[in-house]
């Protein structure tokens, strides 16, 4: 049934990477069921074109009971529990269209943030608990990461829907940033004020995040509906 | 046979934690039986003291082919492969003994410093090899870590013994993270500049670094006899 | 007259410290005169019974035609321009009446969020052509800084009044760096992952940028009238 | 008198950079008279040939009482002692000859390391009591700075000389931080794990301390002789 499914979005890989950890993980759960929810996993563009244009029509077409989008956080430590999504795009990047935004709004139309409605303490114990690293943050950045969530939520609040959903920023895994440090080592070297050796997690252990933050959200419906 | 001995010494916990990640890697590879040479695993309190007492001592009594020594760089993201040990201490912290040890030398008697021994490029292509991040160090501090490696490395040259040795810092294990950072939580917060969410890596993976470490130093001194 | 002013705001000495370079950049300033306008400056105590309480009167007292708050940014390298105050109140430590706040609003009655309403990219290209390092910043914290910032705009938009109002974060000063590593020296060192050879920024250039974000806004609000 | 001077060493922009504050501070300096001794400011190409080639040519020329040598660190937020020189030279960029050197050794006939024979914590404390933040460094890096220091240690110790010597790391100064925020801001943005946002030091404060690293130097040399 469409209100026994939870959204997992995942970004793809961007930056000039070939794997993104968002990716891996929202593809090593898709189809799980957790808690009995059926988990429905998708990958979006790191684009503001297509996060503009895709989401709506996600959250049109599968009806989720819950939405969790995943995105990577570069040299972040720990799981990272989004609190705001704000109205604003400034990249300092591109995206993966070539686009280089600065300035923007994520939608003209809307007010300044929206907050995650997922049970966000709930999870960060539960994570503890397991012996995982997480944090709260009030910032997910002015990227597509962010962009996502305040789409996200702005669609679920424009259809009133009662729908927890919200962000999470996920590390690099290990191998990737092993991989970017050969690339340091085989060529000239790194521009100032650059690092490779940043900080990762395991992609068992953030899957395992992720998971929890499922099941911690649907035990949170469950106990609702 | 006493020359097919690779002595793996690992500090004991320190600075207020109850587990230090380089005591575990070294319990997980006593024993262990590889390439042909046997771990002899030591323990190391987190004393000058000591540090200075026991090591000649114990390079006396295992006579290894090969001293790997292990200890905790707190915040760290990758294996960190030390390259020099200099005969200075200078803490930042307080020791085990609750010694506050400043401008002082590791052995009075002895040269500035030592550079390390192992096959630091071999070990670390080798770890990149499978997917693990590395970095080669020139400062591996002036608290124990440095004092540890600099009097192995003094004691060996005393000895005129062609023993390939050296310092590995592994970074913190998650579940570690995780218990600092419900720490923070339940208490009233952090000082100013203090962050619990730091860097970590599995313990699985620091074993495997660990392992390949010694794999690499045996293979080399296996073609060298 | 009274719009010809404009107010600002510096925090306290917070967190064990004897001063606040927010508190000391704003008293260099009150009552000079730029581009026309007067400077009101205030300070403000680190308590959010107090900034929750004085700032709606400070408005309604001052009647100003601007209003910049300036608080402390511990270990920032540059002048921060924030973009966003959010409801939500979150301390990592306690303020100066010894509270700890931990999810709350700071006004439940508002919305999520309210953007600066400073000419920021005018102030940020100003300060960039006197040389000083400034950036934009999407996250001014959950601490008391961000809960200043939030009901500044707050308040202004029920009046519906058109006054241009925003945050400014400034480093510490060197001198408060230079005594902060004398204490460490002093007594038995530091936590782990503490630091305390932080970023600052000479008080006559915190002074001069503050002054330099004053008259851009006088100049546009100026403009306009 | 030759025996009078103290050779002050500052290294030429490098790493794309249109300036150098250790340039700026030596030219500042240069010809001044400190505590009855003259500054002898020279510039140094960022190149190792240059470096292994000038400095045992520069100390035979000058006969300096003392040498104290000065680099960048860029993003270093104090005035940073360097207690010790290693004979290691491992780049990170390439050097001004567009050399890229892994690996190697400062001088192949030397020995490991070089302690600075400064008086590093009167300059600490003397610095510490006039506001500028400070602190001891134990590994100068293995580019240029750190073979400069080596160098001039290894150079005066053949000579038997009891000259005094040291390196010591500035900071960016805040105009060429504001100049890479302008470029960046300019352009298309920065790669990852790339800031120019980072911490700085006025040039005057950066000159004081110098010139009391000099004066410290000199009022010991003085009162030994």
């Amino acid at each position: 049934m469409a209100d026994r499914t939870v959204l997992l979005t995942g970004f793809e890989p961007y930056g000039g990477r070939d794997l993104n950890p968002a990716h891996e993980a929202m593809k090593a759960l898709d189809g799980r069921v957790i808690e009995g929810f059926t988990v429905a996993g998708r990958g979006l563009p790191v684009s503001l074109k297509e996060v503009r244009a895709r989401l709506p029509a996600l959250i049109e077409d599968v009806k989720p009971s819950a939405v969790i989008s995943l995105g990577l956080g570069p040299g972040e430590a720990v799981i990272r529990l989004e609190r705001v999504g704000v109205n604003l795009v400034d990249y300092e990047i591109r995206d993966n269209d070539g686009a280089f935004v600065s300035d923007d709004r994520v939608n003209s139309n809307a007010q300044e943030a929206r907050f995650a409605t997922l049970p966000l303490r709930a999870i960060e114990t539960a994570l503890l608990e397991q012996g995982i690293p997480v944090r709260l943050s009030s910032a997910a950045g002015t990227f597509l990461c962010n962009a996502c969530m305040f789409t996200v939520l702005d669609v679920l609040a424009a259809r009133s829907a009662h729908v927890p959903a919200g962000f999470i920023h996920v590390p690099y895994i290990p191998e990737q940033v092993a991989g970017m440090i050969k690339v340091t080592r085989a060529g000239a070297g790194l521009d100032i004020h650059q690092r490779a050796d940043v900080a990762s997690m395991e992609l068992s252990r953030i899957v395992r995040a992720v998971e929890t933050a499922i099941a911690v959200t649907a035990l949170q419906i469950g106990g609702r509906t």
